[in-house]
């Protein structure tokens, strides 16, 4: 394997952890927790695991005797920058518990577990990539863990390998699914711990106890640079509008660091473009606008970033989708004896008055895609929209109308760009670095206390690592119930951008100077070897939701 | 105006040079030079400014007294890594010539000159850009300075401001141009000396005794840094394949490095399919049966990466887009007068029958683009074509094909990129701020030595900086007579990728073994603090061209 020299570099660095964790420790119990919603259905679906109070590490004078321990580790879901050094931190855990603890990966997600593909990791493999991005040390997947024959086919070889406890990598579903595995193995005497660790670039696993998910700041910094260097690019030509997509989900929470991190003339937010009940014409006007202030200022340029999620969130469109993809359920045959050419005009005259005109109002290649690329189920694919094309040929649309009408005079062309493989498996900046070793090595701690349940926990990251605090958080803390497939499950209930949070409010306060001025700031790559105010900073979000 | 923390700590950066320019420096000159091709037309067109003798630097016992001196400065063409530094490094250069020397710079590229729109770059200004990217110091235009009009309205304003020499920091062509300038200037005796800078991310500007063009190397670090994060992630999912297009206009240069850089699955060099006269067919296939042979060995996953020239050196699109122009150029109105949906359909039976078949094989999306979106002059855009998505899907039509007759069971799933602004504008490696700043101060040393019709030269560049040579080469010396516009002109030589070079010859000798294993490298981001391995590499291109 040819490594690059920034690889083999980087191997030798040691990731700090928080100052307990050093030497011997013993656990400070906090009081009871609840659910934070609908506490009695959480507590009813988990009486062996609900109301376990939050736990805190702090250094022993006495050292404790450890067992060997065999552990499994699974890594769910899509990558995200640190995993390696979970894996490694939850390795060195173990084997400073006892060194005859020994660590096994299964493969390619949750289905090695159900599928018995594993492989041990030795020192020797857990060396080859401490510090590295990816999750090519095991692989990941998206098989969800939520079926009692999966569990028990699962426990089947845990017994085989004698793994005592499991530790499972993902975000708000794999650790909602981790803490229904700790319920059922421990109502089964499976003699199994499970512990979770909170990870996805999106930022949305987060809450009072987990300050944020690992990746989140790695994939921000790299989309940040780029975003940066499209800035400066931007302000030199003098003559694009960059539509900029960013990935993130759901949430908004990447576009807005993103934002925060480099000043552009606009980020959108999905969150508020839902509360303020904006349409499509709505945020295509705004920004139309705003082009035509800043043309009028002789800059016919500037950046706009928009969260993946947008389309879901402006209610029109989801009526739209929605209609659509009942119409189209219903439908389907009738729709394909259409000849193509007809077909748009056929949707338009089958839809409501109001959601035919709003479908009306998108571009053809739009259109198209939300009749024609279909999912199995059936329905529109959402992800695969290309926002960034829709808006920047919308924007065009409105500036030529107000050209027209004399209301604008500039000139407008437009770049699109979709940021996300781009940062999910970019190396770990020292703060998830350091973030990731300290959750694995905090699970490790976990799992030699003989918790099960817990999500590993760091926290005021913040501050300089030796002084981060290192703990567990029963994951049904996190849960309230939420309609599944029309189902009330218990879930991990999933942090979106708070309009009266700190960051949201920090872009707010700025966001008519920078639309107007040309503010943009031009974060640079992540450094890993410079002083310590370029490589060790956490996430701008997380220093304003923590008020520094 | 707002910076990040790397952007403050980068500015204190001192750019290394070659040892001779710290002091008093002397000139070497070398023999007599001709120009690579047409010795006696390019001759006869630059009476004044051909042959020259090559210049070469070298420390002086004795310092020279030199007058003051005003100097103006213009940023040609496309942005590049490092032209700050050109322009930090001219200035120091200047101002060691003697204290009281100026600093014009004219804005928004050649045109400032024309128009006369230009500003004082005083010492205060030039402290803000050391080491940054973007050429937002005096921005960058397109004009192309040919005409003897524009060369008198320059002199006007050049005059006015008592300026003695010009600096033109550009591609080939604008340094096609800067030359005529001097000759021209010299020929009129005008009194104004014009200085050349090798510029173009492109890397098309090189030759004997220009090693690379500047932000070549930045540019290209950053495109291997976002192609080795999206490989990572490839290699973790392990169900994507991701085309990826580059920046390099007709060069194939960027598409190279960034391959010797990540070693990817594979990599299309334009210039290899010019030479074997493939087609689109061709291509198509070599990727499917690639992708084919991964998919045995059960990996459904890989990255392919595309020069933004690759149309135009197939030469079976090369005709189909000449005969489409010819085409449309004549039948505009009945080409507008028939309805939409079947305007493909009119042009398939308008076309020759090759060229038919050719179009016919091309996904509906890129046949419209090649007949709809055309440029003033009625011309295909084909800067505009998503080749990425092209490949993509026509791989994947190939693929269902192959599947059918029990050719490929695999899967496959395809994610498209384009890297381009991304790159252009990122703040200069270690290599491109020394090289840059380099190339500047060398220049303002070609002014102290009255010399015009030069350009900047560093070479000997895989050494370590202080044994870097500094000189100049007369740019007759890199011309021949082209054919533009139905006119022979002298022009620099393009320099694309030879297939007999070093840099290729590594590639075609890899390349078997990067399709079928999977032998990524992850170069992650550009280092600016860190060991001398990670932060002070040249090209790879570079390394091999000179045999390192």
């Amino acid at each position: 394997m040819v490594k690059s020299a920034l690889q083999v570099a980087r191997a030798a660095y040691k990731p700090k952890m928080p100052k307990a964790l050093y030497g011997s420790v013993k656990i400070e119990e906090g009081a009871a927790t609840q659910s934070v919603a609908d506490q009695e259905e959480v507590n009813k679906l988990f009486p062996n695991t609900y109301g376990m109070p939050t736990l805190k590490f702090v250094e022993a004078s006495e050292k404790t005797n450890y067992p060997a321990i065999n552990v499994g580790v699974i890594l769910s879901g899509g990558q995200a920058p640190g995993g390696h050094n979970v894996i490694a931190g939850l390795f060195d855990g173990i084997k400073n518990l006892n060194s005859g603890s020994r660590l096994y990966g299964f493969l390619m997600g949750p289905g090695g577990l159900v599928d018995h593909d594993y492989k041990e990791l030795t020192g020797e493999i857990i060396d080859e990539y401490r510090n590295t991005g990816g999750f090519d040390i095991i692989g990941s997947g998206r098989t969800k863990l939520e079926s009692k024959e999966q569990f028990d086919k699962g426990l089947e070889i845990l017994k085989k390998l004698d793994i005592k406890a499991l530790v499972i990598i993902g975000g708000d579903d794999s650790n909602t699914n981790a803490c229904v595995l700790a319920e059922y193995y421990k109502a089964i005497n499976a003699g199994v711990q499970v512990i979770g660790c909170p990870k996805t670039i999106d930022g949305d696993l987060k809450n009072e106890m987990i300050e944020t998910s690992f990746g989140f700041d790695t994939a921000c910094k790299v989309y940040a640079e780029v975003i940066g260097n499209i800035q400066r690019d931007c302000n030199s030509a003098r003559k694009y509008w960059h539509f900029i997509k960013l990935m993130g989900r759901s949430a908004s929470h990447i576009a807005l660091e993103c934002a925060l991190q480099v000043q552009p003339n606009i980020c959108i937010i999905s969150e508020e473009v839902e509360a303020k009940k904006l349409s499509l014409d709505d945020i295509v006007t705004d920004i139309a606008n705003a082009v035509a202030r800043r043309a009028a200022d002789g800059n016919n340029f500037g950046t706009v970033l928009i969260p993946e999620g947008l389309i879901e969130f402006i209610p029109a469109m989801k009526l739209l989708i929605s209609e659509l993809n009942d119409f189209l359920a219903h439908h389907q045959d009738e729709f394909n004896a259409v000849p193509k050419d007809e077909q748009l005009a056929y949707i338009r005259k089958s839809l409501s008055a109001d959601n035919s005109k709003v479908f009306a109002s998108l571009p053809d290649g739009v259109a198209r895609q939300l009749t024609l690329d279909r999912d199995p189920h059936g329905n529109v694919q959402v992800s695969l929209i290309e926002t960034e094309k829709l808006l920047a040929e919308m924007v065009g649309n409105k500036l030529a109308a107000m050209k027209a009408e004399g209301k604008y005079s500039g000139k407008f062309a437009s770049q699109v760009h979709f940021f996300g493989y781009e940062g999910r498996c970019a190396a770990p900046s020292n703060y998830d670095a350091d973030y990731c070793y300290s959750l694995g090595y905090t699970a490790a701690a976990l799992i030699g206390a003989g918790k099960t349940g817990y999500m590993s926990s760091i926290r005021n990251t913040t501050a300089p690592a030796d002084q981060w605090i290192a703990g567990g958080v029963p994951v049904t803390m996190m849960m309230n119930m939420e309609r599944r497939h029309g189902e009330m499950k218990p879930v991990i209930r999933k942090a979106l951008v708070e309009l009266d949070g700190a960051p949201f409010k920090y872009l707010a306060a700025n966001r008519e100077a920078w639309a107007v001025g040309t503010e943009f700031v031009y974060p640079g790559p992540i450094q890993y070897f410079g002083p310590t105010e370029v490589c060790d900073q956490p996430t701008i979000t997380l220093k304003l939701e923590q008020g520094k």
